[in-house]
C-alpha cells in the first residue's frame, strides 16, 4: 500500500472513530439536558455500546498497522503540517489506549457509575464512610491504571498526563507551591479590604430576565450564526457535535446571577471549540487540546473579562436595565466589588478569584497523598478540613461542605483537579500577550466589542486544535511555557489592599 | 457453541445493533428538533458512521452463522416465546438485508439526501422539472433494489414489505378499491351535509395556550411519569430512545389548532412504542410491528378518540377555557361539526377523514404506475392532477400544491403511502373490539378516562413489539385480518347525510 492510500485509510477510520466520540458527547448533552429521567438505564446501555465500539475501533490492530506503515511518510512533512500532527497525535492516542486491558478500562466505567450513583446519596446524607469503599475500589483502579504504563517520575503524572499531556506533577508543584506561598497572605489582606458587602447577590433576580441576559452577552461576545445553543441545567457545562454546533447550558437559581457568569464561563469552552480549524473537523485533533488550555479560555471570558472594570463600565447600565428592581439604586463600583470580593469560604465553585486556588491546591496535595497511601482513606475527611483551615482559615462544619462538595473523585477522576488553576495561571499569560498585540484592548472591551479579541484568540490557540501538546501550544501563543508570576501580578494588583484603597 | 452460548452472543450483538439503532433515531430526532442548522454538514458524517456501523454489525457473517445454529434450539421453543421470536424475526431481518449490496444501499441512503434538497428547492419555486431527474433516479434504484430479491407477485410487493411485512400489493388495491367505491360518494354526500363553516379553525390562538393545551392532553391520555417529552417542530413526529424516552413533537402555528390534533396523533405512535413489553427493549423487537399498525394507533387517538362526541363533552368546556376569546360564544355542537367538516382539498396532511383515502390511494395508484412504466414521469403532474379531479372534484392549481406536496417521494420511499389508510382502516378494526370487550368505553371517554383503554392497547397490541407480522398481531387482536368494511360502515355512520341531518 502507498503512503497515499495509507494515509487516506487512516483517516476515514479516525473520521468515524471521532463521528462515534462525538455522539457520545451529544448523548452526554442529551442525558443532562433533555432525557426523560425514566429513560436512564438504557441510555447507559446505549452509550456503553458507542464507547465500546469507538475504543474498539480505535484500538484494533490495523490502525497500528497504518500508524507504523506510515513513519516514513510522517517523516517526509512539515512536522507542523496538518497531516504530520495528525499521525504524530494519533501514534500517542494509540500507544497509549492500546497499553490499558479492554477490561481494566470497562471496570473503570462501571466504577465511575457506581461511584457517582453512591455520591449522589452519600452527599445530601453527609455520610462519607458509605462513599468511602468506592472512592477506595477507584484508587485501587488508579494503581492498576498507572502500572500499565512505563514508570514515570512519579505515579502522578500517568493521571495528569490524561487531562495535560507532557505535563509533570513536579511542575504543577513548583507553580502552585508559588501561588500558595503569594495567595495565603493575599486571600487575607484583600478580604478585609473589599469593605462591606451590599448583598446584591444575596437578591432574587427573575428567571427570564436572567435567560435574556445570558442571550444578550452571547450575542455582545459573538460566534457564527445558527451555530450555538444555551439550554438550563443543574451543573453547567460546555458541549456539542462539531465546531458549528456548540452547545453551552447554565443554572439559573432564583437569587444571585451565577447564570451570567457560567455563561461567561461556558462561552469560553465554547469558543475554543468553535474557532478550532475546519480543516480539523472529523479527525482527533479537532478539539481543545488540555483542560488546563480550555480553562484558561472559560477563566479569561469569565474573569479577565467578565470581572473588569472595562466590561461593567460598558455592560452595568445593560444589567440594570434587566434588573431596574434589583439594581436601580447601586452604582457601577458598588457591582464591581460585589463581583470581585474576596472571601474564603467552603465551596469551591463559589470561591473568587484569589480563593479559588487554595481549594484547587488543597485537592491537587490530598490526591497525591492518597495516591502514594501517605493519607489514609480514614483520615480523608480530617486532612480535608484541617487543610482548609491551614489555607484559609475556614472550619469545615460537613462533609456535605467538604471532602464530599464534589462529583470528581466519585468517578475515580483523579488529575483533574489541577488544570483549574492551571488554567487560570495561563489565562493571565495570554491575556498579557493579547494586550501586547492589541494596544486598545481596554478601550474595545469598554465599548463591548470583541471581534478583535475573538479573532486573535482563534488565530494563536483555537485554530491549533489538538496540533501540538499543551505547553506548545502555549509557548506559540505566548513565548514561553507556563509561568506563575503574570498571574500572580494581576492578582496582586486588581485585589491587594493598595488597590481597594 | 452450545446453543444457550450462541444464544447469549446473538443477544448481546442484536442488543448493539439495536442500541445504536435507537441512537440513529436519538440524532435524526435532535437533527430535527435541537441541532444549530450550521451543523449540519458535520452531523450528516456522524450519522453515516453510526448507521454504517449498525449495518456492518447486523450482517457480518458471525450473525448469519449464529442464527444458522440456533436453528435446532429455535425449533425446540414455543414459537409465541420472546427468544424464539427474536431469532425468527432476526432470521428474516438478516436474510433480507445480507440481499442488498452495500454499494446499492449507500447509492440509496446518497440519493434520499441529494432528492430532498432538491425538492426542498423545487417545491416553493414549483418546478417539477428540475426535480424530475432525482426522482427517476429513485426509480432506477427501487428497480435495482426489486431485482436484488426473489421475484415476488409483482414488484411492489418488495418495497411494500419494507413498512408492511408480509403485505402483498394485490391485498392493499382489494381494499382500497373497496374504499374507493363508497368514499367518492361519500365525499360528496358528507361535504354538502356538514352545512355552513364557522370558521373556527381559521382563528388565531396563542401559542402559549396551545402549549399548555397540548401538555394537558399528554396528560390525560395519559403515560408513565418521567419519561415523555413534546418539543415544537416544523413536521409532526414521534421518536425517542427506548420505552421509557418517548419524544413526540407538534407544530404550534398562530392560526387553527393544528397542534392539538397532531399532539393527539403522535400520541398514539408514543404510546405504541412505550407500552412495548420492557422484556423487549434493546432487542430488534423492541418497537411498533409496521407502518401500518403504527398508524392504525395515532389514527385511533386523533380521530376515533380525539374527533368523537364523548371527547368533546369532556373536553370542549376545557378547551373553551384555555381560549374563551376563541370559542366562548360557540358551543360544542358547533366544535364537533368544525373539526369533523368533510371537504375535498388539495392537500394530504390537512384532509378530513373521509378524503384522506383518496389522496392516499391516489399515490399508491401513481407509485405502481411509474414502477411499472405505465406513466411516464413526465406526465406526472398531468396524471396526478387528472385523478384528484377524478376522486375528489379539486382542480389543482400548480404543483407545489400537486405532485410536489409531500417529502417522501423525494427520498425515494415507495410504498410508505398506502399504509396511512391501512392504519385508517385496522383502526376501526381495533376500535369495534376494545368496545365489544369495555363496554362503557364511551361512557370511560366522556368522562375523561383512559386508563382501561390505554391497558387494553398494550396488553393486545402494544406488548408484542415485532414478534409477529403485521397481519399476525392484528388477528391475534381482533380475530381477523384486514377488513375495510367496519372502517366503511363507521364513515358513513359518522358522516354520512342522515347522521348529519
Amino acid at each position: 500500500m502507498g503512503a497515499p492510500q495509507a494515509f487516506g485509510e487512516l483517516k476515514t477510520r479516525l473520521g468515524q472513530v471521532t463521528d462515534l466520540r462525538r455522539v457520545l458527547r451529544l448523548l452526554s448533552w442529551d442525558l443532562q439536558v433533555i432525557l426523560p429521567p425514566a429513560g436512564a438505564a438504557t441510555r447507559a446501555e446505549q452509550q456503553a455500546t458507542i464507547d465500546r465500539t469507538a475504543h474498539e475501533l480505535f484500538t484494533s490492530p490495523e490502525t497500528g498497522r497504518l500508524l507504523e506503515e506510515l513513519r516514513t511518510y510522517e517523516d517526509s512533512l512539515d512536522p507542523d503540517s496538518d497531516d504530520a500532527s495528525l499521525i504524530r497525535v494519533s501514534r500517542e492516542d494509540y500507544e497509549k489506549a492500546v497499553l490499558v486491558p479492554v477490561e481494566l478500562r470497562s471496570e473503570m466505567v462501571r466504577a465511575a457509575t457506581e461511584g457517582y450513583q453512591a455520591w449522589r446519596e452519600a452527599k445530601p446524607a453527609n455520610d462519607f464512610d458509605s462513599f468511602r469503599p468506592y472512592l477506595e475500589h477507584h484508587m485501587e483502579l488508579r494503581q492498576r491504571y498507572v502500572d500499565c504504563f512505563p514508570p514515570g517520575d512519579e505515579p502522578y503524572d500517568v493521571l495528569l498526563d490524561d487531562y495535560e499531556r507532557g505535563m509533570k506533577a513536579a511542575e504543577v508543584r513548583a507553580v502552585f507551591d508559588r501561588l500558595k506561598e503569594e495567595l495565603i497572605p493575599l486571600a487575607s489582606e484583600a478580604s478585609e479590604a473589599y469593605g462591606a458587602d451590599e448583598g446584591l447577590l444575596s437578591r432574587s433576580f427573575p428567571k427570564d430576565a436572567q435567560v435574556a441576559l445570558c442571550a444578550e452577552v452571547l450575542r455582545l461576545f459573538g460566534h457564527r450564526e445558527n451555530a450555538w445553543r444555551i439550554d438550563p441545567t443543574l451543573h453547567p457545562f460546555a458541549s456539542g457535535g462539531g465546531i458549528d454546533d456548540i452547545r453551552i447550558t447554565t443554572r439559573y437559581e432564583p437569587v444571585g446571577l451565577e447564570s451570567l457568569f457560567a455563561t461567561m464561563h461556558e462561552y469560553g469552552h465554547g469558543l475554543y471549540e468553535h474557532q478550532v480549524a475546519p480543516e480539523l473537523e472529523r479527525t482527533p485533533l479537532g478539539s481543545g487540546v488540555s483542560l488546563g488550555l480550555h480553562e484558561s479560555q472559560s477563566r479569561m471570558w469569565e474573569n479577565l473579562v467578565g470581572r473588569s472594570r472595562g466590561f461593567w463600565r460598558f455592560f452595568y447600565p445593560r444589567l440594570q436595565a434587566h434588573f431596574p428592581e434589583q439594581l436601580g439604586d447601586f452604582d457601577e463600583e458598588t457591582w464591581y466589588r460585589t463581583v470581585n470580593r474576596v472571601q474564603p469560604s467552603l465551596i469551591r465553585i463559589a470561591a473568587d478569584e484569589v480563593t479559588y486556588n487554595m481549594h484547587v491546591i488543597l485537592r491537587f496535595e490530598l490526591e497525591q497523598d492518597l495516591l502514594a497511601g501517605n493519607v489514609p482513606l480514614t483520615e480523608l475527611p480530617t486532612e480535608w478540613n484541617q487543610r482548609m483551615h491551614d489555607y484559609l482559615g475556614v472550619e469545615v462544619p460537613d462533609d456535605a461542605r467538604g471532602v464530599l462538595q464534589d462529583m470528581h473523585w466519585s468517578m475515580g477522576t483523579i488529575g483533574y483537579f489541577p488544570t483549574y488553576s492551571l488554567g487560570n495561571v495561563m489565562s493571565v499569560q495570554i491575556w498579557e500577550k493579547v494586550k501586547d498585540e492589541i494596544s486598545d484592548l481596554d478601550d474595545q472591551i469598554e465599548r463591548g466589542e470583541f471581534v478583535q479579541l475573538r479573532e486573535w484568540l482563534g488565530e494563536n490557540i483555537h485554530r491549533h486544535g489538538r496540533k501540538f501538546r499543551p505547553q506548545d501550544t502555549l509557548e506559540r501563543a505566548v513565548g514561553s511555557t507556563i509561568d506563575p508570576e503574570p498571574y500572580l501580578k494581576y492578582l496582586r494588583e486588581k485585589h491587594g489592599a493598595a488597590a481597594l484603597a
